[in-house]
């Protein structure tokens, strides 16, 4: 980077804040995709008034910037594909700045860390329900850009159901603010909806304001197990269909169970076809003994073999280690792991599931699958060896029919986890030309430069 | 209208459906803001391809295009205030297409009327919240394009909360599809999100896929009469900040109560302040009388001079024909209603009630209030003589500074009516240069030759 470049960001945010330095771009080159791309520079802005100095000088001088949460992303939207500057919130901009108990409103930071929030709520009685698997470390900023889900989905929404207001720095440097700390507002166009899941693409996120919610009375957990697959994917929906809205309907393939039990040796029905664990909360017991009835009935009827409610918490922590545990048990399938989240309407996880079973099988692949299947969302792992180029070939090969499955039974590329630089390539198959266009005048309609986040979700 | 285009829509769609005649012209010139603008002609498209066809034909030849629902809209989004021609779907394009029982989905076209939809979800046991007051008239496509709110919106959401994806025609021609038939679906910018409340601007929605929840099984209705509004306001947000949430919690002002009683005398509390009306429900009665025990303690320690709940759907039905028919019974304090949707913070209801009363008499108006307290939406009606042009300008600046007083409060122009026509004047009080600079280039990049729908908004 021009050395004048620097000097001005060195200038605007003091050399603490702007690092050049060879460390800094090693440290902000990575994100949960592994792949690595060394930014110019990092730039740890103070406030919004230095993003927004800080963009209104790239926009004149066509500076790429890169806005990154916590670098957990799975599809590369932190990563500076093209160059640029990375811009973190991690060292200023992470403070809560109001739990508002009045309006039941939190008021936060980029920075703020998914848990920090979820505690600073509980505390006061509060919840905050998105709870992505990576809630210890991701960013609510990082939630907001790629609409981040979690296990309570299925009943409690996802972050873009939380989101009242945002504050945002367009690349002009405008400072703008989208909805308010009302739960309606329909004046003008909806400026915040567009910018979640917009991936760092469209503006810089600088402040959000989130709903939340009274924190659920009682929970319990259930477990059922199938003795296949398709069994447990038609007991989902029917559950759901049936009037119960679970918080969490999470779902193991045999292939995960058997990985977490040669692992951990916790007593898992390896001989079965699948796990289903459920979670039920209410405002008291009665009501949830009652779906709890409903979700056996379903199961039941849908041929479990086994089902089981926790006594305790610690009976359901166990219950839930399995699923915790499974995305780091299966690596024991390959070194490399091809791992996408599409999601289908609940109805057609069965016949979505079969699909997945007979690509594996074609392009001879293992595939173990879990995930949020309460809200029809599967997490699909092709399992390679990182070291034959022929498996990873065919991996890549069995992804692409395992879309176009997708997208056929009325299904999407990503559920959570966005497009990124990952699945740009599949962009075509969901979406039309004219689609396409429409997203690039979007964006340029915000970055007519071009400056923010280029070279991502295909466009 | 040039005849060569007449000729154009007759050919494309028949005579049958392509009207410009007077009578036509007449019928579609008004909606509920009693303001008239004629428009050129009427089309009736019988299917999403009819509306590709006739924007792509607009759009070459710059013709003006006003889609329409049922006109029920308050603020003139479906008048054609620049000329062009109606697009109305009431002929043709308003079947229920699929109530998918398995996904819990409905797939409609736009000019469903809301009741018709709740009615058919019933039927299959399935509830579709929204409800705005209009709902016997009010086309899904006009709510989805006002996002209309309604009377559960406290404990269910708005439109908004429902629209899972859209089909939709750009000014182009080009028909797309925007979200799923998934509760989750991050892959590209949220199209639909945008096209929400974008009053007919952006695109032209031909197919709506909405979610649907399991019907609540038990409710009931308490209502509350408080000696001032400032006592009722301060009920309201403590109530739901004591984590309790309501179905509804609407709100009835002194000058309301009166008239209502003065036109069905129905035995109301006419020397009160405020009455607040609240429905409740849940999976069982439990939970219910758990939730009355909670507002009944909070109506009390906040001044409650009078507590009682409804013993059966009669005596709810009483309770809520206050508020059903004070919308018409405020007329006796004027001849002109000039209505407002007003919407702040929950915890700022009480100071903003205390500035409507303020302002009012300082411009020597009659300003009855009532609304969707739950969320923090006053309906704020000045009334006038509309044969008195004094009067009627000092209602006008009373409104604009009831607008300075709810934003300086961190509210917003509307809550659920949109901007349209009639609130446009008030923009810049809302959005800053830059904000609306935004407006026009997000307008642009969906229609650059600005035959959608144009002149709303401020735009
Ligand atoms: C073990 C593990 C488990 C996971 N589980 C889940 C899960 O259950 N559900 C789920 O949805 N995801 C999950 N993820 C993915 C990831 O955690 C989420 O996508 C998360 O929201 C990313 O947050 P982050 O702070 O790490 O953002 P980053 O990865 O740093 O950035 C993500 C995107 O957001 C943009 N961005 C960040 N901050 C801003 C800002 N202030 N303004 C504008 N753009 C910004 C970036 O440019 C980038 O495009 C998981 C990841 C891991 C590693
Ligand atoms: C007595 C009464 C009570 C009301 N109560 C409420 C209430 O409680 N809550 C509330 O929110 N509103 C309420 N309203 C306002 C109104 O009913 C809503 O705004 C409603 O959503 C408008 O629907 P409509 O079908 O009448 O749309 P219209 O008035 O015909 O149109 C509204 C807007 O939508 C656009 N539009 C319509 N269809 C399409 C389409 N297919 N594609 C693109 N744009 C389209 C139009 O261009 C216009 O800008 C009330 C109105 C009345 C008269």
């Amino acid at each position: 980077m021009d050395s004048k470049h620097i000097k001005y960001f060195e200038n605007l945010i003091g050399k603490d804040n702007a690092k050049f330095d060879k460390a800094h771009q090693i440290a902000y080159c990575y994100d949960a995709t592994k792949k690595r791309y060394e930014p110019d520079g990092v730039l740890f802005p103070r406030d919004e008034n230095d993003v927004s100095e800080i963009l209104k000088y790239c926009n004149e001088n066509k500076i790429i910037i890169v806005p990154r949460g916590a670098g957990s992303g799975f599809t590369g939207g932190a990563l500076a594909s093209g160059g640029g500057v990375v811009l973190s919130f991690e060292k200023h901009m992470n403070k809560i700045l109001e739990i508002d108990m009045q309006n039941m409103v939190a008021v936060v930071q980029p920075g703020v860390i998914n848990m920090d929030l979820q505690k600073a709520a509980l505390e006061v009685g509060l919840f905050y329900p998105p709870d992505p698997a990576s809630e210890n470390y991701s960013s609510i900023g990082g939630n907001v850009s790629e609409n981040a889900g979690g296990m309570r989905a299925a009943k409690y929404g996802i972050t873009k159901d939380y989101v009242m207001a945002l504050r945002a720095v367009l690349p002009n440097g405008e400072i703008i603010r989208a909805g308010k700390k009302t739960i309606k507002d329909v004046a003008g166009y909806n400026i915040a909806g567009i910018l979640i899941a917009s991936e760092g693409s469209l503006a810089v996120i600088t402040e959000i304001t989130l709903k939340l919610i009274a924190k659920p009375k009682f929970k319990k957990t259930a477990m059922g197990v199938f003795p296949s697959v398709n069994s447990a994917m038609n007991a989902v929906y029917k559950t759901m269909a049936a009037g119960v809205t679970p918080v969490a309907m999470e779902f193991l393939d045999s292939l995960s169970i058997k990985a977490v039990e040669q692992k951990f040796n916790k007593g898992l029905p390896v001989d079965s076809g699948a796990i289903l664990i459920s979670d039920v909360d209410g405002p008291n017991l009665d009501v949830i003994n009652e779906d709890l009835e409903i979700i056996k009935n379903c199961f039941t009827q849908n041929g479990a073999i086994d089902f089981k409610v926790a006594k305790d918490d610690q009976e359901s922590a166990d219950i839930w280690f399995a699923r915790r545990n499974c995305s780091q048990a299966i690596t024991m399938y390959g070194s490399l792991k091809l791992n996408e989240d599409i999601t289908v309407p609940r109805s057609k996880l069965p016949e979505l599931l079969d699909k997945i079973s007979q690509i594996s099988a074609k392009y001879n692949v293992t595939t173990p699958c879990f995930g949020h299947t309460g809200d029809g969302n599967v997490h699909t792992n092709v399992m390679v060896d990182k070291s034959d180029p022929q498996a990873i070939e065919r991996g890549h090969r069995a992804i692409t029919e395992i879309f176009k499955a997708t997208i056929e039974l009325g299904g999407t590329l990503s559920g959570e986890h966005g497009i990124g630089i990952s699945k740009a390539p599949f962009m075509h198959l969901a979406f039309s030309d004219g689609e396409m266009e429409l997203f690039r005048s979007i964006k340029k309609a915000f970055d007519p430069n071009n400056i923010l986040n280029p070279f991502k979700m295909g466009l």
